[in-house]
Protein backbone atom coordinates (compact mmCIF):
# COMPACT_ATOMS: atom_id res chain seq x y z
CA UNK A 1 0.00 0.00 0.00
CA UNK A 2 1.54 3.26 -0.71
CA UNK A 3 2.51 6.00 1.78
CA UNK A 4 2.06 9.89 2.46
CA UNK A 5 2.35 12.08 0.82
CA UNK A 6 -0.69 11.53 -1.37
CA UNK A 7 -0.69 12.61 -5.27
CA UNK A 8 -2.18 16.09 -5.53
CA UNK A 9 -5.40 15.23 -7.59
CA UNK A 10 -6.28 13.35 -4.10
CA UNK A 11 -5.09 15.90 -1.78
CA UNK A 12 -7.63 18.37 -3.18
CA UNK A 13 -10.25 15.71 -3.22
CA UNK A 14 -9.89 14.95 0.37
CA UNK A 15 -10.07 18.50 1.39
CA UNK A 16 -13.57 18.62 -0.09
CA UNK A 17 -16.93 18.20 2.11
CA UNK A 18 -16.97 14.14 1.27
CA UNK A 19 -18.95 11.66 3.30
CA UNK A 20 -16.88 9.45 4.75
CA UNK A 21 -16.67 6.05 7.00
CA UNK A 22 -14.34 5.07 9.80
CA UNK A 23 -13.33 2.02 11.18
CA UNK A 24 -12.23 1.30 15.05
CA UNK A 25 -11.66 -2.08 16.57
CA UNK A 26 -13.49 -2.51 19.72
CA UNK A 27 -11.80 -4.19 22.71
CA UNK A 28 -12.41 -7.63 21.65
CA UNK A 29 -11.34 -6.56 18.13
CA UNK A 30 -14.51 -6.84 16.27
CA UNK A 31 -14.56 -4.36 13.46
CA UNK A 32 -16.74 -0.91 14.09
CA UNK A 33 -17.98 1.42 11.39
CA UNK A 34 -19.41 4.87 11.85
CA UNK A 35 -19.98 7.76 9.33
CA UNK A 36 -18.31 11.17 9.90
CA UNK A 37 -17.32 14.62 9.38
CA UNK A 38 -13.76 14.82 8.95
CA UNK A 39 -11.31 17.26 7.91
CA UNK A 40 -8.00 16.85 5.92
CA UNK A 41 -5.37 19.01 7.27
CA UNK A 42 -2.15 18.88 4.83
CA UNK A 43 -1.74 15.31 5.70
CA UNK A 44 -3.92 14.73 9.19
CA UNK A 45 -6.91 13.77 9.64
CA UNK A 46 -9.22 15.75 12.33
CA UNK A 47 -12.40 13.46 13.25
CA UNK A 48 -14.55 15.18 15.88
CA UNK A 49 -16.62 12.84 18.50
CA UNK A 50 -18.99 12.97 21.64
CA UNK A 51 -17.50 12.80 25.12
CA UNK A 52 -19.48 10.07 25.80
CA UNK A 53 -18.84 7.80 22.55
CA UNK A 54 -17.69 4.24 22.96
CA UNK A 55 -15.69 3.81 20.18
CA UNK A 56 -13.39 6.76 22.04
CA UNK A 57 -12.55 4.17 24.66
CA UNK A 58 -11.42 1.88 22.01
CA UNK A 59 -9.31 4.69 19.73
CA UNK A 60 -7.88 5.27 23.50
CA UNK A 61 -6.71 1.42 23.99
CA UNK A 62 -5.96 0.52 20.30
CA UNK A 63 -5.50 4.06 18.16
CA UNK A 64 -5.35 2.28 14.57
CA UNK A 65 -7.90 3.20 12.16
CA UNK A 66 -9.46 3.23 8.55
CA UNK A 67 -11.33 6.21 6.96
CA UNK A 68 -12.61 5.13 3.84
CA UNK A 69 -13.47 8.63 1.70
CA UNK A 70 -15.89 9.07 -0.82
CA UNK A 71 -16.78 11.22 -3.95
CA UNK A 72 -20.11 13.37 -2.82
CA UNK A 73 -23.94 11.59 -4.47
CA UNK A 74 -23.46 9.49 -7.44
CA UNK A 75 -19.58 9.62 -6.88
CA UNK A 76 -19.01 7.82 -3.94
CA UNK A 77 -17.61 4.33 -6.12
CA UNK A 78 -14.68 6.84 -5.96
CA UNK A 79 -12.74 6.00 -2.89
CA UNK A 80 -9.38 6.83 -1.22
CA UNK A 81 -9.05 4.98 2.46
CA UNK A 82 -6.40 6.08 5.26
CA UNK A 83 -4.90 4.07 7.01
CA UNK A 84 -2.89 5.04 10.23
CA UNK A 85 -3.22 5.91 13.65
CA UNK A 86 -4.61 8.38 16.32
CA UNK A 87 -1.87 10.27 17.32
CA UNK A 88 -3.64 12.74 19.47
CA UNK A 89 -7.06 12.93 21.51
CA UNK A 90 -8.08 16.60 23.06
CA UNK A 91 -10.65 17.63 24.42
CA UNK A 92 -13.02 20.51 22.88
CA UNK A 93 -14.54 22.52 25.53
CA UNK A 94 -14.71 25.86 23.09
CA UNK A 95 -16.57 23.60 20.21
CA UNK A 96 -13.52 25.30 17.98
CA UNK A 97 -13.27 21.53 16.49
CA UNK A 98 -16.85 20.58 15.92
CA UNK A 99 -17.17 24.09 14.76
CA UNK A 100 -14.72 23.55 12.28
CA UNK A 101 -16.31 20.70 10.55
CA UNK A 102 -19.95 21.84 10.83
CA UNK A 103 -18.90 25.08 9.30
CA UNK A 104 -16.60 22.71 6.03
CA UNK A 105 -20.00 20.47 5.80
CA UNK A 106 -22.90 22.59 6.66
CA UNK A 107 -21.38 26.22 6.53
CA UNK A 108 -22.18 27.02 10.03
CA UNK A 109 -21.24 26.67 13.64
CA UNK A 110 -22.46 23.33 15.50
CA UNK A 111 -26.26 23.85 17.15
CA UNK A 112 -25.77 21.85 20.14
CA UNK A 113 -23.37 24.36 22.44
CA UNK A 114 -24.12 21.72 25.83
CA UNK A 115 -22.13 18.78 24.06
CA UNK A 116 -18.58 17.82 25.56
CA UNK A 117 -16.90 17.26 22.47
CA UNK A 118 -13.57 15.66 21.18
CA UNK A 119 -10.94 15.88 18.69
CA UNK A 120 -8.83 12.91 17.48
CA UNK A 121 -5.77 13.75 14.69
CA UNK A 122 -5.05 10.43 12.78
CA UNK A 123 -1.43 10.22 11.11
CA UNK A 124 -1.77 8.33 7.84
CA UNK A 125 0.80 5.53 7.30
CA UNK A 126 -0.22 4.26 4.54
CA UNK A 127 -3.75 4.90 1.78
CA UNK A 128 -5.14 3.69 -1.21
CA UNK A 129 -7.58 4.80 -4.05
CA UNK A 130 -10.16 3.90 -6.39
CA UNK A 131 -11.86 5.32 -8.72
CA UNK A 132 -14.50 2.35 -9.84
CA UNK A 133 -12.29 0.37 -12.25
CA UNK A 134 -8.61 0.58 -10.90
CA UNK A 135 -6.68 3.05 -8.86
CA UNK A 136 -7.37 6.30 -8.84
CA UNK A 137 -4.43 7.86 -10.64
CA UNK B 1 -27.07 -2.73 20.29
CA UNK B 2 -30.47 -3.52 19.13
CA UNK B 3 -30.27 -7.02 17.49
CA UNK B 4 -32.28 -8.19 14.72
CA UNK B 5 -35.06 -8.39 13.25
CA UNK B 6 -34.45 -4.17 12.20
CA UNK B 7 -37.74 -1.85 12.08
CA UNK B 8 -39.38 -1.58 8.67
CA UNK B 9 -38.54 1.87 7.94
CA UNK B 10 -34.69 0.68 8.02
CA UNK B 11 -35.23 -2.72 6.24
CA UNK B 12 -36.69 -0.99 3.51
CA UNK B 13 -34.15 1.83 3.74
CA UNK B 14 -31.66 -0.92 3.08
CA UNK B 15 -33.20 -2.65 0.31
CA UNK B 16 -32.13 1.23 -1.44
CA UNK B 17 -29.10 1.04 -4.02
CA UNK B 18 -27.41 3.13 -1.15
CA UNK B 19 -23.55 3.88 -0.36
CA UNK B 20 -22.07 1.89 2.08
CA UNK B 21 -18.38 0.50 3.51
CA UNK B 22 -17.39 -2.42 5.05
CA UNK B 23 -15.03 -2.88 7.88
CA UNK B 24 -12.95 -5.40 8.53
CA UNK B 25 -9.82 -6.79 10.46
CA UNK B 26 -5.99 -7.46 8.75
CA UNK B 27 -4.47 -10.53 10.23
CA UNK B 28 -3.15 -8.34 12.70
CA UNK B 29 -6.53 -6.48 13.83
CA UNK B 30 -5.56 -3.41 11.99
CA UNK B 31 -8.98 -1.86 10.93
CA UNK B 32 -9.35 -1.79 6.87
CA UNK B 33 -12.34 -0.16 5.45
CA UNK B 34 -13.42 -0.11 1.37
CA UNK B 35 -16.24 1.33 -0.42
CA UNK B 36 -18.88 -1.19 -1.46
CA UNK B 37 -21.75 -2.72 -3.40
CA UNK B 38 -24.33 -4.23 -0.90
CA UNK B 39 -27.47 -6.13 -1.30
CA UNK B 40 -30.14 -6.67 1.48
CA UNK B 41 -31.44 -10.31 1.39
CA UNK B 42 -34.44 -10.20 4.15
CA UNK B 43 -32.12 -9.99 7.30
CA UNK B 44 -28.67 -11.05 4.94
CA UNK B 45 -26.28 -9.11 3.40
CA UNK B 46 -24.67 -9.98 0.00
CA UNK B 47 -21.67 -8.72 -0.78
CA UNK B 48 -19.19 -9.44 -3.70
CA UNK B 49 -15.24 -9.08 -4.31
CA UNK B 50 -13.15 -9.71 -6.61
CA UNK B 51 -11.16 -13.31 -6.04
CA UNK B 52 -7.94 -11.59 -5.31
CA UNK B 53 -8.32 -9.34 -2.96
CA UNK B 54 -6.45 -9.28 0.20
CA UNK B 55 -9.47 -8.37 2.07
CA UNK B 56 -10.50 -11.48 1.25
CA UNK B 57 -7.93 -14.03 3.12
CA UNK B 58 -8.75 -11.41 6.07
CA UNK B 59 -12.23 -12.25 5.90
CA UNK B 60 -11.91 -16.26 6.12
CA UNK B 61 -9.23 -16.05 9.00
CA UNK B 62 -11.61 -13.74 10.97
CA UNK B 63 -15.16 -13.45 9.58
CA UNK B 64 -16.10 -10.42 11.76
CA UNK B 65 -17.21 -7.08 9.98
CA UNK B 66 -19.14 -4.43 10.01
CA UNK B 67 -21.01 -2.26 7.53
CA UNK B 68 -21.92 1.22 7.34
CA UNK B 69 -25.32 2.06 4.76
CA UNK B 70 -25.92 5.35 4.07
CA UNK B 71 -28.32 7.55 2.92
CA UNK B 72 -27.93 8.87 -1.11
CA UNK B 73 -26.50 12.27 -1.83
CA UNK B 74 -26.43 14.72 0.94
CA UNK B 75 -28.37 11.84 2.82
CA UNK B 76 -25.21 10.07 3.90
CA UNK B 77 -25.40 10.94 7.43
CA UNK B 78 -28.43 9.13 7.75
CA UNK B 79 -26.78 5.85 8.48
CA UNK B 80 -27.22 2.39 9.25
CA UNK B 81 -24.62 0.26 10.69
CA UNK B 82 -24.94 -3.80 10.85
CA UNK B 83 -22.17 -6.23 12.96
CA UNK B 84 -22.10 -9.68 12.25
CA UNK B 85 -19.96 -12.08 10.80
CA UNK B 86 -19.40 -13.60 7.41
CA UNK B 87 -21.32 -16.97 7.35
CA UNK B 88 -20.40 -18.21 3.65
CA UNK B 89 -18.14 -17.40 1.45
CA UNK B 90 -18.61 -19.39 -1.88
CA UNK B 91 -17.25 -18.51 -5.73
CA UNK B 92 -19.32 -17.03 -8.37
CA UNK B 93 -17.95 -18.65 -11.76
CA UNK B 94 -21.28 -17.61 -13.77
CA UNK B 95 -20.83 -14.04 -12.00
CA UNK B 96 -24.65 -14.21 -11.02
CA UNK B 97 -24.09 -12.29 -7.82
CA UNK B 98 -22.04 -9.50 -8.98
CA UNK B 99 -24.25 -9.13 -11.61
CA UNK B 100 -27.36 -8.52 -9.19
CA UNK B 101 -25.10 -6.32 -7.54
CA UNK B 102 -24.83 -4.54 -10.68
CA UNK B 103 -28.54 -4.38 -11.59
CA UNK B 104 -29.60 -2.84 -8.35
CA UNK B 105 -26.87 -0.28 -8.79
CA UNK B 106 -26.00 0.37 -12.50
CA UNK B 107 -29.18 -1.24 -14.03
CA UNK B 108 -26.74 -3.37 -16.18
CA UNK B 109 -24.79 -6.71 -16.08
CA UNK B 110 -21.27 -6.51 -14.80
CA UNK B 111 -18.82 -5.35 -17.49
CA UNK B 112 -15.69 -7.26 -16.76
CA UNK B 113 -16.68 -10.85 -18.03
CA UNK B 114 -13.04 -12.19 -17.39
CA UNK B 115 -12.63 -12.05 -13.61
CA UNK B 116 -12.96 -14.32 -10.33
CA UNK B 117 -15.54 -13.09 -7.89
CA UNK B 118 -16.36 -14.22 -4.92
CA UNK B 119 -19.68 -13.86 -3.06
CA UNK B 120 -19.95 -13.09 1.16
CA UNK B 121 -22.81 -13.65 3.15
CA UNK B 122 -22.78 -11.41 6.22
CA UNK B 123 -25.23 -12.78 9.21
CA UNK B 124 -26.28 -9.50 11.16
CA UNK B 125 -25.70 -9.74 14.85
CA UNK B 126 -26.39 -6.23 15.62
CA UNK B 127 -27.51 -2.91 14.69
CA UNK B 128 -27.83 0.65 15.26
CA UNK B 129 -28.99 3.44 13.33
CA UNK B 130 -28.14 7.77 13.20
CA UNK B 131 -30.20 10.17 11.60
CA UNK B 132 -27.93 12.97 12.22
CA UNK B 133 -29.40 14.03 15.35
CA UNK B 134 -30.34 10.96 17.43
CA UNK B 135 -30.93 7.07 16.70
CA UNK B 136 -33.12 6.71 12.82
CA UNK B 137 -36.46 5.43 14.53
Amino acid sequence: MPTPPLPQHLDEFLQGANPSVIGTADADGTPHTAATWYLWEGGRVLVNMDATRKRLEHLRSDPRVSITVMGRGDDWYKQVTLRGRVAEIADDPELEGIDRLCKHYMGSEYGARDQQRVNAWIEVESWYSWNGGGPWR
